[in-house]
Formats: C-alpha cells, structure tokens, sequence
C-alpha cells in the first residue's frame, strides 16, 4: 500500500497536468458540431489505458458517440470489477458567467475548474491513476478490471444499453463501481444507495402560419405561447405536487426508517448556497425527501416569440417546453412519459395543435442493499481516506446505466462519489476540490486492495 | 387632375425605383445596431422632400432616432394638413424565413416584398409621390402641408409625444392624415374610424443564483419557469378572458349599432390565410368584435432555461415573458399597466421573485366621428380611385401619435390606409400590392385637391 501511495505522491503533478489536459477536450456530446472533440477524448483514453498497462482495448463505435472498453486480466480466482464513467460532459453556455474558460481548467482556492471537472471526467479519471498506481508498483491488478467509458450519458446513454445486453458476456463482472455522485455536504464521505429514474419529453404548442400583428389578430387567434402556458400549469400545483393523472400511483412509499434516516442525513443550506428565501417542496415532505427519494416533473427549457431587444407586437407561431421528471422505485419510465403525453393532449385548448418529441431513453430508479459487504468496503476505505465516517444516502440524480447493470448483469454496483454540492454540475463555473481528487484515488486504491479479501 | 394623372403615369417607373431605395435602407429602430441605416433612411426623406420643392425642412434629433419635419405654405385662407407618417420598420428576424431579402425589394405576382413595404415607408412614401405631383403639375399645392415622418413609432414613438407638445405652434393643423393601416379585405376600400389603445410591461421570474441540475436540485427549488406558466396562466383563462382585476371596469360597451355594422363587415377568412382550425375570441363576442372593438392581453415572448439541441436537465435560473395590452375607448393605459403589475405580483408563488419593466410608452384608444366632411371625403376620394364604395370599420392596431395629436391638437384624424390583410405586417415576407400604390397615390392627390372646397 504504502508503495503505491508513495508512488502517487511523486506523480502527483503529472497525473493533475494530465487530468488538465482530459478537461481541456471540449467533449460536449448534445450539440453534434463537438464530434471532432469526442474523438479527441477517445483518443486521450486509449492512449492512457495503453500507457497504464492494458493490453486488450477496444473502441467500441456507435451513431453517435463510440464507448471505450478495457480489459485485465489477473486470474480466474480473482473477482472482476467493472468501472464506469464517461467522457461526455453538458454543454457550457451560457459561456458568458464562467470565471475563466469552461475548458481551459484552472486550479484557484483549491478547486479546479472546468466544465468535466466533477461530471464526470475528473472523477473517472480518478479511477485510471488508482489503477496506473497498482499497475506500477505491484507489476499487477489486485482484482480483474473491466473498464467500460461511454460518451453520450448527458444525451441518455443512447447506445448503451443496447451494447451492454448485447455484448453481455464481454462486460459481465462480479460487481461495478461507479463514480459520478458526490458527497452531501464538503469533507463528508458518502456512498449512494439509490438513485432516481429518469424520462422525458420535448413539446410545441403549435399556432398560425406565421407570426402575426398583435392588433390585427389579437381577438381572433389563440397565442400559442399562453396556451403553452396554460398546459403546463395544469402539470404542476404550486404546492410542487404534480396533477398528472395517475403520476404517483406505483411510488413505492417512504419507510419511518428512511425518512427518519434522510431526517439526520446532513443538508446543504440552500438559502445560502443558491440565494433563494426558502426551498420549496411537495405539500407534505421535506426538501431532502423530496430531492432523494420522491419524483419531480422540471421544465427545463420554454420558449417561443420575441426574445431581443425592446418589443414586438406579436402573437409568435410556436412556443416548446423541454420536460423531464426524475422517478422513484416503483414508477415505469415508459409508463410515466405515456402519462405525460396523455395528459398535454388532454389539456391542449382549441384553436392550436401540440407535436410532440419523446425522450428516447429512459431509466428506472435503483436501489441497493448497503448491508452488501462491497458497499460497506466501499464506506470504510472511503471513511479511511478522508478521515470521516462515511453516510450512505440515495439522490435524485439518474444514472441510466446503473439500473441496466442491475437489470442486465444483475450485479451490486458501488456508487463511490467525491463530487460536492458546490461543483455547479451542468452549470457555468463547474469544479471539483483537488483534495478529494488527491484522496479519492487512495479511496479507490484501498477499495481495489480490500476487495480479494472480502467474503 | 389630368395633368397630375397624366405626370404619375409619366413618372411611375422612377416612383417605383425610389420606393426600391427606400425600402433599401434597414431602418430597424428597435436594435440599436442599426443607427446607421436610421440616419440614411432620414437623409432619402430630406433629400426627396427638398427634391419636391419643400423649403422650409429640418431635423429634429432626439436622444433616439431623429424626426423629419417639412413645412410648405400656400395661403392663410387655406386648411393645413399635418401628414404623419413613421420611417423605421419592426426587426426582420427571422430572416431565414424570408423567400427573398427583407431589405432587397422584389416584385413578385404584383407585390413588392420587403420589410416596411406596407408599415409604413411605403405608405408614407405615396403621400411625398402624390405631393410631387400636384407641385410639379401646379406648381404649387392645393392646401398648406406640414410633414412630420418619425423613426421610432415600432419602438412606441418614444419621443414623439414630448416633441409635439413642446413645438404646438410648429406641428399646429387643421386635421391630419395618415396611411399607416389597410383595408379590411384586398381591394376594399377602407377608412378607419377608430384604434385600439396600447400597454405592455416585460417581467422575470428569478430563482436560485445559477441554472441547477434537476436530479440534485429538483424537490428543493421552485423552477422559475412554472413559477412563470403559473403567473401567466392566471392572467386569461381558455375561454379568452382577461382575468386581471379590473382590466375591464372601464371599457365603453359596444352599441347594437356597432355590433351590426361589424356583423356585416367584410371578413378575413382566418381559417385559410393563417391556416388554424378556428378562431378562438372573448367568450360572447365574436372575432371580428373582439380584434375590432374589444382589449386583448398578449405574451409577445417568452423564454428561460436550454433551447439548444436535445435535452439538458436543468431548473433553470430565470425565466421571461413580454406582455402587451390593446385597449379601447374608456381604458387608461397607465392604469391597466399598474393592474398588471399587480396582478403578477400578487400572483407570484413562494420561493422566486419578479423583476418588472414596465412598457416607456402607451397610448389610449381612440375613435372619431365618421360623419365629419374630411373623413367622408376621404372615403369618396378612395372609392373612386378603387372604383368601390368604401367601408368604415375600428382596428386592433394602435397608433400612439393618433391619440396624442388628438389630445395636444384637438384636430380629427383621417387614417386613410391603402395595406392588405394580406402584407404580413411585422412577419417574415412582408409586402404591398403595386396596384395599391399607384392607385393609392391616386386616392390622395383626389383627396388634397377636393379639401378646399368642404364646408
């Protein structure tokens, strides 16, 4: 151990230099223009995965965005793990309120920041040092790894499941680890043990032929923009409960346990954090039983009309709203999204017509044992590294491939994150502290060590 | 009146080539990007209105877009007309709409296709043609003219009003005159005989500091965009009903009278130019009472959180919407203003806040006596260039300086209108028919000769 830490500590600069230049591939897999990038951070993989030691890589390419695979083999004794992550990082407009450039990183306080730095780049980068230190100081693995890195998680992991069920035998293992979650609050190691679903749909309410004069048919046509707005205030009460039909009917309800646990659990002070007066939260659950473990229904994008300078006396054509909901155990995606959909034709007013754009993939909620001896392993090297007990806690954040390893391989997957709440995920100025960079991988280095001993 | 016919003939072609140079200019007074082209629209005014044979001519700047003004007097025996008109046109976004350049005029199956062709350069124009006219076939004009054509009426003529109260004396006439409308159906002679009224505001929803991922997030944080649907869809409901308290406390009744005369007008068939199923209007009147007689509330924009590509799960930071108001005879601009600001106010759920901006400028509705000589000359003048009896109908258009020159001068306002429901006014692919201009400035060289001569 004390080998591979050393090891760590003298190539420390080199693995952060390197960690900068993965995060400077401008890797956005929504907006198809980055393709070149994408390739770029294939490349950045392969050649790492080559250097470490791995001799059997492969590219595995898709429509869309091609999936790294890695394989080491130690032994047929040893247990396999399959670690995931993935390249692909959210788009960094609006570019205009990052600090410094969303994919130059730079270190300031301690953190570094760059759009990747925590989601999930810098995280699953954290996993290859832990194995090039193993790799390096003990000539092998302690276990046989599977390395599996997928760029297109921001867009659904479109290609994913498809790849996974049909290349089973290849990417089947004993357990998988995962690392694109974070602590609850700063220097508080915490493993996840539940994660929330996720579906969605993009609709327009659609109107005239054109945009029209507001005076010579306001009183004769419906705006398509306040019917919009009608629609989607049927979707949601202002208590934050949601009016779709049938929409909380498969929740699975939430124990005294659980909620007496999540009650302990420690909380970000929103207030503060995101300088809004209060949270707001479903009629008759706390905010942090409504982030981890009760279904949400969000608008993520609404637009349509004049958005320049001063006005414009119209009544636009078009208006479109971008629509997701995070779901608990219980709820079916597919079963969720045709509720969505029924319900928008449902209560679409006359004189305009809806078209409607599902959400290609989707994903059920998961849940896990933490009495399962890998999740308390995972908790007590964790714990080791920071020097902290570490908490076990579900989010609402979703994973689509954690419910298909479940599904598929039907392994545990150890969700082992060292993101915290004030890495801006998805927002402009997203970081990530050097320090559990730093401790993370003797976390995983540790993790990796205990996991031929565990019965 | 031959000599003037005769000389319009003589000259249409090069009528037509300097319209084409007019409408050339992208005079776009709402983005500030255009001040050029503001400034050569106003040097083509003053140049052709010196080329006529104006004397007295100066521009009036103001701390926007300057105001042309020109002064030709015959005889103290004789009427002046104050002749109105505005030379900035709306933005012509979004351009890729457009089947040719906005600001390359075309002449296509007897239309002229250009930004402002119809509102209102090229309207404005045919009254410096017809002035051309009568000046170079007479040598002088029937009646004294004053000229007053501004830059900033697609802005809410936001000087304009300061102006004329300021400079009474200069502006001072015995009626004015204005082509900025059209008629009710293609070669339906039309004249005006009232306007709705005009009020806006543009309002924000603000919640947290930063756009937030929907998984961490969603459960704790009110998402300003359904914070703003909510807000939004209690402002009118399905059926057309404004339900801002108050909004209609004022409204003068419409008279059996005027509901007839606008059951019998003739009518745009919706259904076909605008290609809707129906036309929805206030619930009890019908769609021509409504765009006529009857205040609309419209969203004119609206916009928050990811409009790119795919799908990014955001709770956005902030969310916009721009309203605007026309009013009729009774409602008071500022006072529907302030009902709405409260109204959004008092609407606007825990956990965000609302910035509002409220609209500089409005104006009140305005109506006039059609049975004054003017306005029945003008009818006469247009029928018989059109060779069809004119019809007098109200407008859900507002001209702000209609109202103001009503309230400053206290003169009666001819809107003599030569447009088409058909010009796509403040759409990609306006236009104007040619027949409309040559026969139009026909109406109006008819229509200045005949004015010394009314009792």
């Amino acid at each position: 151990m004390t080998d591979s830490l050393t090891y760590l500590k003298e190539n420390r600069d080199r693995h952060l230099a390197l960690l900068h230049d993965f995060l400077r591939i401008k890797s956005v897999s929504t907006d198809s223009s980055f393709k070149g990038e994408m390739t770029k951070a294939v490349n950045f993989l392969v050649d790492y995965l080559q250097e470490i030691g791995f001799t059997e890589i492969n590219v595995q390419e898709t429509d869309k965005h091609p999936l790294v695979y890695a394989h080491y083999h130690v032994s047929d004794d040893l247990p396999t793990a399959l670690i995931y992550g993935h390249y692909d990082v959210q788009p960094a407009d609006p570019y205009e309120l990052w600090n410094s450039e969303p994919f130059e990183p730079e270190v300031r306080n301690g953190r570094i920041y760059a759009r990747g730095a925590s989601d999930d780049k810098g995280q699953v980068f954290m996993h290859l040092v832990a194995l090039e230190a193993l790799m390096k100081t003990n000539g092998t693995l302690p276990i046989n790894v599977k390395v599996c890195i997928e760029g297109e998680e921001e867009i659904g992991s479109e290609n994913l499941y498809t790849i996974l069920k049909e290349k089973k035998a290849q990417f089947d293992a004993d357990f998988c680890i995962i690392s694109d979650s974070g602590m609850v609050e700063e220097n508080q190691p915490t493993v996840l043990y539940g994660l929330k679903g996720f579906t969605g749909l993009e609709f327009s309410v659609v109107g005239p032929n054109r945009d029209l004069h507001s005076g010579l048919y306001g009183g004769a046509v419906r705006n398509p923009l306040m019917a919009m707005s009608h629609i989607l205030s049927t979707m949601k009460d202002v208590n934050e409960v949601v009016l779709v039909d049938g929409f909380y009917d498969d929740v699975e309800p939430l124990t005294k346990e659980e909620r007496s646990l999540m009650a302990e659990a420690p909380k970000e002070d929103y207030m503060t954090s995101l300088n809004i007066q209060e949270t707001v939260s479903e009629q008759g659950y706390t905010a942090t039983e409504h982030t981890m473990a009760r279904p949400t229904l969000e608008i993520n994008g609404l637009f349509g009309g004049y958005q320049g300078e001063g006005t414009k006396t119209i009544i636009p054509e078009k208006a479109t709203a971008k629509l997701t909901c995070r779901l608990v155990p219980g709820q079916d995606p597919d079963d969720i999204q045709d509720k969505l959909v029924k319900h928008i034709e449902a209560h679409t007013p006359s004189g305009v017509t809806v078209e409607i754009t599902r959400e290609p993939l989707s994903a059920k909620a998961y849940k896990v044992d933490f009495n399962h001896p890998l999740i308390n392993q995972a908790a007590k090297s964790y714990g080791k590294a920071f020097n902290k007990e570490a908490v076990f806690v579900r989010m609402g954040g979703s994973i689509p491939v954690v419910e298909w390893i479940d599904d598929i391989f039907d392994i545990p997957v150890v969700l082992l994150g060292f993101g915290t709440p004030d890495d801006r995920l998805h927002s402009p100025n997203e970081s990530f502290p050097v320090e559990n960079f730093d401790r993370g991988i003797v976390t995983l280095v540790d993790f990796y060590q205990q996991v031929p001993q565990l019965k």
